[in-house]
């Protein structure tokens, strides 16, 4: 088999084999095929597509390129769930507890925030004590016993997509449907699920910005899963706004703790519900109408909230900032962006408010970045509200005030105000099952 | 400038600046952008093509990328001749002496033969003595003087093309429109000529396998020569079967004598002399009929041979051989081919011709091989023609018998032979002015 036939075959629109796509993984994480060929094969791809077959034999050879977990000796049924990334996402610090509190059981590797993106281990790394490294035997035990764990991806999984997306990332092939689903899915299926929920997060926010992309890819995704034997279903979620009012590590994790004390924004609540009951439901317990009755009165009743403080203990964090998140560490300094013009916010560039909270020192550019766990921006004003001039949109924290200028400009210029109040835009566009 | 934007640009059909296509260029030959990238927007362009415009840019910035020759010494109008490569395509050894023979002015850059094409510069070394390598001074004195000299590329002529081409031909990118007439152009406009004009061969022995593709490839050219100031003109001509008789070098340049001295094979002189006449009439000798009958006489009155006898004394070699060809080394080895059925030779596949008479050591696979001067194919019978059973359809030449087997087979199985004698085809399908 050689590299040349099989890219001369995709740029020509014909159907890779198993056999040629599995050759092609198996070079790139050998480091057998030079990575002109690599950018060749992925521009192709990028112009021709894959069909679902390729795009699932493409994410089972990613997901065999590396390590994979075995899940066997954990009692009982294994549900996560997977955002493809977005601002203010803490719904894994809400669903995790929530979906435990019933004894289904959540294993969860997470990863680090990149860009304008955060990640779960990052939030739960501001928590005193915290330790997001377990040994496989703790971690399972831990998931036998409380039902929840949660620590960061220590393992080489999916090295192919490692190198892969390191290629895409630099000529230009990241926006292309089949290699996105085989990245997502190829490191997802590495771990040892019975059943992913999928939130496809879709806006501004987002990797995906139509609604009809989003759709697309989740169908792929949840295809892909199901041929791999996995319960699936995707929800695509609006990222037009960021979700919640806290964009930042420990900011987050307070929002995250006044929703399951009942008390959240309604946005993250809905959602959260939405991703907990469809969790819920795929684990066999009900339909999901039902298991979101069952997400609310774990809510309602404390004991997603006491799974959490459970949790935090468990891997050695301070238990009593979950009770009381207003003993968190604070920012040095907080810095009031107001308004300078009247009108309703009529939409945000939410990446852009991302980005905000990076510069404030919540968010990395490059992988080695460090990151201020206090550091971040509290929105008073979202969408569809209205402001005054001078009123204060929202607020930035950050342990120098010198950072506070470029975000402030960042926020201002992200939000577009208006005369007329825009239409309301659902929370949740579509569930793909 | 970056070069991601420059492969997003043409990734989504958008047409490239002059800027950056120099951009693209330079960071070809000066080693600043990585292979993968290069690789990717080749792939782009594959997919989307480049403008007239474009390709001119790419051309002049592939050109400027190297040395460029001065002819301006050279007292009078020069004219050259280039050819897309085909099988038994010894028409330089023909047209350059009969222009010259007219005061025209042939200052020749000559390349070498590889894979299938030969190359007139292995023809001429055939000759004892010859030297393809002359000094600045000497080779341009020389056209001064006699009016031709016929050198190899020893100079570093468009140095990103070899860059590119290397990359396309493990990329699958090689048969790219604007990428192929960037490559021909960049390197024939790096040489200082007048006028030239194009041989784009077309059929199973060439590049361009389909006439319209070929007149596609022949208009761009045309343009990109003409957009540089050149007087220009090209012949569609057909390679569906080799020219004349022979392949292999010496037996090559028998065959182009034979032709000067007025008893060539139909095929070779009739596309010799519409080429010459093309190059005497760019040359402002008279219109391309007229043309056509001064080069039919420099034929008849043996101005043409005396010149090509001039040419390789001036440069060393031995004339004799070109007074009489019969005095050229013969291959120690000499094996008849024998058609395996009766009938008409339907159609042959003349690529498979020149492996064949690689095969044998007349060719190269890489640059790196030698050649066998003496050895190649002399063609007894041609596409049209009727063969009976056991006869002679060839007589290969080779320095090793157990070279036959293999050049036999090769060529056997590239001969198709049927029942109904095959149309006519034209030998010229068409001129591009």
């Amino acid at each position: 088999m050689r590299m040349y036939d099989i890219i001369k075959k995709k740029q020509s629109g014909e159907e890779l084999s198993t056999e040629e796509i599995d050759f092609f993984i198996r070079g790139v994480t050998d480091g057998d095929i030079p990575d002109y060929q690599i950018s060749a094969l992925l521009m192709a791809i990028w112009f021709r597509g894959m069909t679902t077959r390729e795009t699932c034999d493409l994410t089972f050879a990613v997901r065999d390129s590396g390590e994979k977990l075995d899940f066997s000796a954990i009692d009982g049924i294994r549900v996560d769930k997977h955002s493809t990334g977005g601002v203010g996402d803490k719904t894994s610090l809400v669903v995790a507890p929530i979906v435990a509190s019933y004894g289904v059981k959540v294993a969860k590797m997470s990863g680090r925030g990149l860009g304008h993106t955060g990640g779960t281990v990052d939030k739960l790394e501001a928590i005193d004590g915290f330790r997001t490294t377990l040994s496989e035997e703790e971690f399972i035990a831990q998931v036998n016993r409380i039902g929840l764990a949660i620590v960061g991806q220590s393992r080489q999984f999916a090295p192919a997509d490692k190198k892969l997306y390191a290629l895409r990332d630099v000529t230009a092939t990241v926006d292309s449907m089949p290699l996105i689903a085989a990245s997502i899915m190829g490191k997802k299926l590495a771990a040892d699920d019975d059943c992913i929920v999928l939130d496809v997060k879709t806006g501004s926010g987002s990797f995906m910005k139509s609604v009809k992309e989003s759709r697309e890819l989740a169908r792929l995704m949840v295809d892909i899963g199901k041929s791999a034997g996995k319960k699936m279903v995707a929800l695509i979620t609006n990222m037009d706004r960021p979700l919640g009012h806290a964009i930042g590590n420990s900011l987050e994790v307070a929002e995250a703790v006044e929703t399951l004390k009942g008390h959240g924004p309604e946005d993250l609540t809905s959602v959260c519900i939405t991703l907990a009951g469809r969790m819920l439901s795929l684990a066999g317990k009900g339909t999901p109408a039902e298991c979101e009755k069952m997400a609310e009165r774990a809510i309602s009743d404390g004991s997603a909230l006491k799974k959490l403080m459970e949790t935090v203990s468990a891997q050695g964090g301070d238990a009593r900032l979950i009770a009381e998140p207003a003993n968190f560490r604070k920012a040095q300094y907080a810095y009031a962006v107001k308004s300078r013009a009247e009108g309703y916010i009529a939409k945000v560039d939410t990446e852009a408010y991302g980005i905000a909270s990076l510069l404030l020192g919540a968010g990395r550019n490059t992988a080695e970045d460090k990151i201020d766990h206090s550091a971040g921006v509290i929105l008073r004003k979202k969408t569809g509200e209205f402001v005054k001039k001078g009123e204060e949109i929202a607020t930035l924290y950050a342990g120098d005030p010198a950072l506070f200028g470029a975000a402030e400009e960042r926020l201002l210029s992200a939000t577009v105000i208006g005369r007329e109040k825009p239409a309301d835009e659902p929370l949740i566009y579509d569930v793909v099952e």
